[in-house]
């Protein structure tokens, strides 16, 4: 029997992205198992029981053995030796640097640029119903207070977030930023070095940025160098 | 000149506790730099300078490294031996289920704990405006949806959350959780298994868990015992 990795995502969901353009980065080996979220084909049972029990993407089943958390999925799969170092460090001290990044990520720029995406793109779709004005400044707020975060001290001294080269932190922030692109919000009139972080970001990471930004482009009517 | 690791961190914030728990669980010789987040400690220049850029807590001074976010300093002083095996496993098919908590957790179980505790405590608190009774519903619902997940699915099977016995997982999860006490929520009271959860965690954790959490049960008016 063929040993498999199966990778479960839909290009709609930022940690998806970021898990396929890494995967496909490090010339992984992988079954596309795309999941359209927008269909509900996460919430059968069927995928609660053989998929994922949290209902979630992106996840793994790894010849039998089944991942959810992009994170966890990254780090179990770089111990296997399947994502390079340059990527990933395998060195403590470096990887602790990336590691301070991915962990710090999660409630700070994930959240808050989800949010504005969810309230302003997706909930309005599902429910016909439009956010407030002032509800849209506090969401927008919470999120620059992020991005600031990443202009002032992310980006303060270095080419990359965590050093002068791409590291997979950089892919997971650049995926959770574009997704504010379909809530029409553009980050790069207010943030240049994010501007131009984004353009080294999609230039170490093409063809495969761009494959799996593909619906994200179609959604906000924007090429990757668009300008609003 | 001394080797040193220097902790920064307020034992009113849950992932401070968490590690605080860690160290000395695992016999680690570390020196206690408590930062009172009440009076703005981590706000002055000199911390953002020479403690932590993203002045929050906890942080580590490893000896001139410093590091920021808990679960990579976890990560990076277990990568150092400094954390048991059973706490944290080194193996890497075993750390990843640990791992897959560590990762879910921030915008669900931290989150949703956080805001509960934020706004009705520590808000009104700071500003003298309570939050209006439906609001308060909106964030036990949040909460609840995340609740019932660590009760039907992360201990739907075994002991602790991701095995028969303890790992950081649960110390982590135990501490946001237990949060939401100085917000007079007992959680104990729709989840049984939570409840004989923590009771696990608390022993397999003290004497260092009531130490870690002497705050938490001063300002609850509870004891761990305690019932609402």
């Amino acid at each position: 029997m063929k040993m498999s990795l199966k990778y479960y995502y839909d290009l709609l969901s930022q940690p998806s992205r970021a898990l396929h353009i890494i995967f496909r980065l490090s010339g992984l080996q992988f079954e596309e198992c795309p999941v359209a979220l927008r269909n509900g084909e996460h919430l059968t049972d069927e995928f609660k029981q053989n998929i994922n029990r949290f209902q979630r993407v992106p996840c793994i089943n790894d010849n039998g053995y089944k991942l959810a958390e992009s994170v966890a999925i990254l780090r179990y799969l770089s111990a296997k030796g399947k994502v390079p170092e340059h990527l990933y460090p395998k060195y403590f001290v470096d990887q602790a640097r990336v590691d301070e990044f991915l962990e710090w990520q999660h409630i700070t720029l994930r959240v808050t640029c989800a949010m504005y995406f969810r309230t302003i793109w997706l909930d309005p779709l599902l429910t016909g119903r439009s956010p407030s004005a002032s509800k849209i400044e506090t969401l927008r707020l919470h999120m620059e207070r992020t991005l600031d975060i990443v202009e002032e001290v992310w980006l303060a001294q270095s080419e990359f977030l965590t050093g002068p080269t791409l590291t997979v932190a950089d892919v997971f922030a650049a995926c959770e930023i574009e997704q504010t692109r379909m809530a029409d919000y553009d980050v790069r009139i207010k943030y240049p070095k994010i501007r131009a972080w984004l353009k080294r970001v999609r230039a170490a990471c093409n063809p495969h940025y761009d494959v799996a930004h593909q619906f994200v482009y179609k959604i906000s009517g924007t090429g990757p160098q668009a300008k609003l």
